[in-house]
């Protein structure tokens, strides 16, 4: 059984307690909710701890897929983790996540051992006035938006909701607002905390649900720590809407111009 | 049982034989192969085809992860597809392809009754030669790429590889040769078709193999059968290479200018 800290409210969400190798349960945190059951990325959080906390684990993330079979409801959960394939360096896992014996989540992820290779960032960081110019965005009513300070440049939640089109281009600074380290499992959900870009698209309230997430890591864990608690740089945009569903799209970013992350989602849209 | 067309080589590849409901048998196919074992795009389809002939399938893909745990060997295999959960509207797959019982692929896929809705496209269609004005690129040695009429832009494959750095920018026309019609299955073999962005950054051959891939559909079966065998416009580029892994995200149009499928994954490479 593992102790995590319990000092801070993101770690009590993604606290797991083993009940065999592989098989932990945990329970929804009433700090972390959103409209209706928990914030996705929390989700997608507790998902990857369960495979961090495996003690068959060979290296760190580089790859996680997070499928929202259906909503998480409040309570209790179980999750079965297990490597499918352990390689030299690379090791395959899959992850399901059950309340009263239903799947609710499906996941999978890749963890490896890296190595010092060639290293080249192509995307540009934008050039943008620093975290701490700028104020707080004021969060919505929402419990899961008051964990975070969120620095919005551009592409907050719309201001006016009048149903205009617009681009969907979000650029923020963002950070746990308890200034807890930055780690794997914390990026994770932040990879989650760009709202909705159907809002910004519309500027209509409609029902959504992220259906698919993927995270792809390109940071190790000395990088990781070595961030602190400080703001990470989040960009997201949408390329597509069409019957249903849009995707998004985002980048993670250090405030000294590391890429931590690029992330993807599709997203359930009603009307 | 099903009986595909055999009319075309890619028919051929993507053949299963069921078992039983949700478990199916296959083969490789000389005709599809890489450097070693078959070429990912087409293990990637027939992971897909699994769940598109499974008799409780609900509506059609929106999106499909497909893990590649260990090299495919060239011979049978098995895969096994089941319906982790079935909703109203959407449905989420758990897919697993063994060799010998090995684990050699995880793979999860969501499909969904679609519904017409506000649909908009975000991201811009480049304007560039049509294919019928452009040359078929030249295939290197590889059985799989000759099954493509690949029609470069912009960043086919090096002529020089002298090492210089260069971006990674792929802008291309594609269809298959054989000019089957193409369907969500052929649309998931085109997104793995894309040469690994690590040749065209560094101009220097290393060995690489995709570790975890993605594809958002954007399009319904309608739609797509409209497209006949046509061009599709492939574009691709990386985000990010580090420590062994590196990134590749490319869209999918059709000749008309529809976004058919957004696509992304993750790739290792040695040194």
């Amino acid at each position: 059984m593992t102790s995590p800290s319990q000092t801070f409210d993101f770690d009590q969400a993604v606290a797991l307690q083993e009940l065999s190798i592989g098989n932990y349960s945990g329970r929804t945190h009433a700090a972390w909710l959103n409209m209706v059951g928990p914030f996705g990325g929390i989700t997608a959080a507790v998902v990857l701890q369960a495979v961090m906390q495996h003690p068959e684990r060979l290296g760190n993330p580089v790859s996680l897929t997070v499928n929202f079979c259906a909503g998480v409801a409040e309570g209790a959960f179980e999750i079965v983790t297990k490597p499918a394939r352990t390689n030299r360096s690379t090791q395959h896992w899959t992850i399901e996540l059950t309340q009263a014996s239903q799947v609710v989540i499906t996941a999978t992820a890749v963890t490896a051992l890296r190595r010092s290779t060639f290293s080249s960032v192509e995307v540009q960081m934008p050039a943008l006035a620093i975290a701490s110019s700028l104020p707080r965005a004021q969060p919505p009513a929402l419990p899961w938006t008051h964990r975070y300070d969120m620095r919005a440049i551009k592409g907050h939640l719309p201001v006016v909701w009048d149903g205009s089109e617009s681009d969907t281009l979000t650029q923020m600074w963002v950070r746990d607002v308890q200034e807890r380290n930055i780690d794997f499992v914390s990026l994770t959900a932040i990879a989650d905390s760009f709202f909705p870009r159907v809002y910004l698209r519309r500027k209509t309230f409609v029902p959504i649900g992220t259906v698919s997430m993927t995270v792809y890591f390109h940071t190790d864990a000395a990088d990781l720590n070595a961030l602190g608690s400080g703001f990470v740089l989040g960009q997201a945009t949408a390329q597509c809407f069409f019957n249903g569903f849009f995707d998004q799209s985002a980048q993670l970013w250090s405030e000294a111009g590391t890429l931590l992350a690029t992330t993807h989602q599709v997203v359930y849209f009603k009307e």
